[in-house]
């Protein structure tokens, strides 16, 4: 793909390599680059919570998320846009993804409302009542300044009927193209539909048709990571990823465990958000290149060895496991830090290998390492 | 005062310039230099709350703080040992220094009780029964590795009869007799003697003669910011400080405010350490050039500009009132590493403008606009 005016660049995604269904490329926006596959840390009011940005930087991640949801009701779209939007209130210059708020609406709003139109709910901070439309919601990405806006739409939880998938899954679509009437677009900036239909393969073809024909920069695969079991998911993939658009990126949105982005990136997703890592951090949870370990754990007590002996960040690089128990011990917050830190750094580096392995045609023989490693829970020897 | 042996430097400080009671100098230890008059952040038990040492370093500070009482009841003093000491523990190369666990013995310890050997307690995190002596508290500060060890001692709070207090300094002076006879003193680490006596001038006269009949590296003045008035603690110092020996370092413990420390350092004190910048980073308040700032308050809602214009630190440099605002309205733990991080770079910056104030012989000047502009609670213009 060739950028057609330098001077205004559009936003684009473009491939380095493909290993089977795995892609390896690079997102071209107005603020910067980022590789693909990636991960978006979340930042859900502002903050990757517990990390600083410049932390955040150092782990190579290239885009971050917002939640519409939160910064509608704290501190406010309009008061973002007034102090120059999310990128600089929460200093961020690269790019940044915003959900829509319809997901976060119903599972964190009360007394929602549903109707064609949109949603109205309450907020679950002080009970004040809101509304969220394809429109107001597009209006509210505009204001935050969002890199890439997402489309508004509804998701039902898994398990549910044909019938529910069905019927929700056509409002959404009657929402993406609302959205995209709605939609400012600007020179490296995004809009991303979002591909619904649970785990029924016509529906999911139905809805990637509908939101091909309207037309986004990008696409996004929603309904998943609902509490379906992997193998669901995977399936649901399977049959889905090669209906979208070849040279458009691709989104998996909520998903989640290494294991699972890497079963997804090897059925052909390029860009995940989770809260895992982040909220891990804080929990006690640390990923590693072996596995998890709960960091609370009395068998870390003694332990002069790093987390993980194959990270570079700064929890790993200078600090024992001893040391990030005792801060868990005592309830300290730079236990919090420290390990999300050490998660977010951990979630990065693992897109730059298994992006290599894409890029070197090996990720068949890198997936199985991985895997196999992250079964042995043994401590690592040093 | 010269280094007599070079391969075997000793702590020693030595003075760089002095406007009529202050001074500024420079603490030669085994772990490096450090300019005085100093502010010692406080890493109770191992961290700096809500801080990395990185960022603790970029602030400017030379010295840190540990309590004696917590690190012995966790992670234990035997375990930072045998994982190479506190420095490497927590990530601080510098001076550590490190109280005697006997205040915080009075004040965190349930059923105390004190004899003439010692104090036995309970913990307060597990109700486990521990015994602390002179001998004990002097080796634990070695487990530690400290470069600047206290002497054990014992203070009575505020107000106390002039017998109580005489008691009490009294065992204190016999129990920094047994303190030094157990300390193992070794090149470049230094053991300070606590002058007690209240507020009363002979008890204190008594107690720094009993001290320096002894000898130490340093001298410490306890027993105050114990909750008498500012100008009590004042007036303690005036007849305190000046019967210490001047070629010593001396340390006022637990204080304080920017103001209380501006007094302290014009009578003659060259170190500090307090909770209150990291406490008040964790509960919104910021101390700033134009006095202190609750970031809680409403008034910093649509607020652009900085929490402290003259300051350098990452919370200030980076993100506006509106922004800490947000995040402490939020509950996020950014808003606690931000704030923290910026109180301590105010501490010091402000013994950096005090010290080269002694330096230019121009104090006097300087005190009379650091006092007038902490009066001025206003927004600073930008």
């Amino acid at each position: 793909m060739q950028i057609t005016d330098m001077t205004e660049p559009k936003f684009h995604w473009t491939k380095q390599a493909q290993h089977h269904n795995a892609r390896a490329g690079t997102l071209h926006t107005a603020h910067g680059d980022v590789q693909t596959p990636t991960f978006m840390p979340v930042g859900t009011v502002g903050t990757v919570k517990a990390m600083t940005m410049d932390a955040v930087r150092s782990t190579g991640a290239g885009i971050v998320l917002g939640n519409t949801y939160h910064l509608m009701l704290r501190p406010g779209a309009e008061l973002v846009h007034e102090l120059g939007g999310l990128h600089k209130f929460m200093d961020w210059s690269g790019p940044i993804l915003t959900d829509s708020g319809g997901f976060q609406v119903m599972s964190l709003g009360d007394l929602r409302k549903l109707d064609e139109d949109g949603v109205t709910f309450r907020s679950h901070i002080d009970g004040s009542a809101h509304r969220l439309t394809p429109e107001s919601s597009t209006d509210i990405q505009y204001l935050l300044d969002a890199t890439i806006t997402m489309c508004f739409d509804e998701c039902p939880a898994l398990p549910a009927t044909y019938e529910t998938i069905a019927k929700s899954m056509r409002l959404s679509m009657r929402w993406a193209e609302r959205s995209r009437k709605q939609f400012k677009n600007r020179p490296g900036y995004a809009q991303f539909g979002i591909v619904q239909g649970g785990i029924e393969p016509d529906l999911r073809a139905e809805s990637v048709e509908a939101l091909t024909n309207i037309g986004f920069e990008g696409y996004a695969i929603g309904g998943l990571a609902v509490g379906e079991p992997q193998e669901q998911m995977f399936s649901t993939l399977d049959f889905t990823t090669h209906l979208m658009p070849i040279d458009k990126p691709r989104y998996l949105m909520g998903v989640g465990t290494p294991d699972d982005m890497l079963g997804a990136i090897e059925r052909g997703v390029d860009m995940f958000d989770c809260v895992m890592p982040t909220r891990a951090g804080r929990t006690g949870r640390a990923y590693t290149s072996h596995g998890t370990l709960n960091m609370k754990n009395a068998c870390h007590i003694h332990d002069p060895n790093p987390i993980d002996p194959e990270c570079d960040c700064l929890a790993c690089s200078k600090h024992s496991r001893a040391y990030i128990h005792h801060l868990f011990r005592s309830k300290e917050i730079l236990g919090a830090m420290l390990l999300t830190w050490h998660n977010i750094a951990y979630y990065q580096r693992l897109m730059r290998i298994i992006r290599q392995a894409i890029i070197e045609d090996n990720l068949t023989q890198t997936a199985a390492t991985l895997r196999s490693n992250w079964t042995h829970h043994n401590q690592p020897k040093l």
